[in-house]
């Protein structure tokens, strides 16, 4: 089941999932911050979360393409390792030109829903430069008004 | 046969493998910690990063007994993805009274060594309290004079 999860979350990356995370997340999923403490919970705000990553660790859909923004190093998946209800993806990327590696440990439930988003990075510099990027990415999406 | 090196490592945290991690690691193993960037090449420096983790992150077989020391939450592994070569093992503890999760990710030879061994933790508070208990613990193993 988690294979299947992974080809449609790949499919998502590049922007060809119709109905995109709201397809693929369960109304319980609860995401874990590579920053963050507390678990968010539901899909609201782990649908936001998602996004905010994609904006910051551009992926295979990505290239924001904002002027004046320098292009950053491919996003690439390095690793898959799956088994039962667990896909966990080593990726690699690279943010104002420091190097990210990370994991997504995606987790599903038998209605092939992701139910688990946890993320981890390294090393220390690049977990302290998404903190800042994801926080400026996070403020930008709030509702204005 | 990564299935049977994770058993030897478990056996490796619990005191129970009699060689230790000459056994388990092979020469030419790559160690990528949470913090540094540069990775760390050969059996002897894995050797010494794998040991400072143990102490700074006790392990089954831990609980340092050094007196006036706080007792820290067991460190437990709370997942195991294993497929191919590689096997992910998520850990939870807590160091100083903080919660750290972190995942090792442990690839092994034909020959049932380990080649590389990598390690990330969340969330940023856990980072930064890891990053200085390591650099404590591995400044003491320097040897002195």
């Amino acid at each position: 089941m988690i294979e299947q999860v992974i080809e449609q979350w790949h499919a998502y990356l590049k922007g060809q999932l119709p109905d995109g995370l709201d397809a693929l997340l369960d109304d319980e999923v609860v995401f874990y911050s590579p920053i963050v403490y507390t678990p968010q919970r539901g899909k609201a705000i782990t649908t936001m979360y998602l996004q905010a990553a994609g904006q910051t660790l551009p992926g295979e859909s990505a290239s924001s393409g904002v002027p004046g923004e320098t292009p950053t190093g491919g996003f690439r998946y390095t690793k898959a390792v799956m088994a039962g209800d667990t896909a966990v993806l080593e990726f690699e990327t690279t943010v104002e030109g420091k190097y990210v590696n990370g994991v997504d440990i995606i987790r599903c439930n038998d209605q092939g829903r992701i139910v688990e988003f946890r993320v981890m990075i390294r090393p220390l510099q690049a977990v302290n430069l998404v903190h800042r990027q994801m926080a400026a990415t996070l403020e930008a999406m709030k509702p204005s008004g």
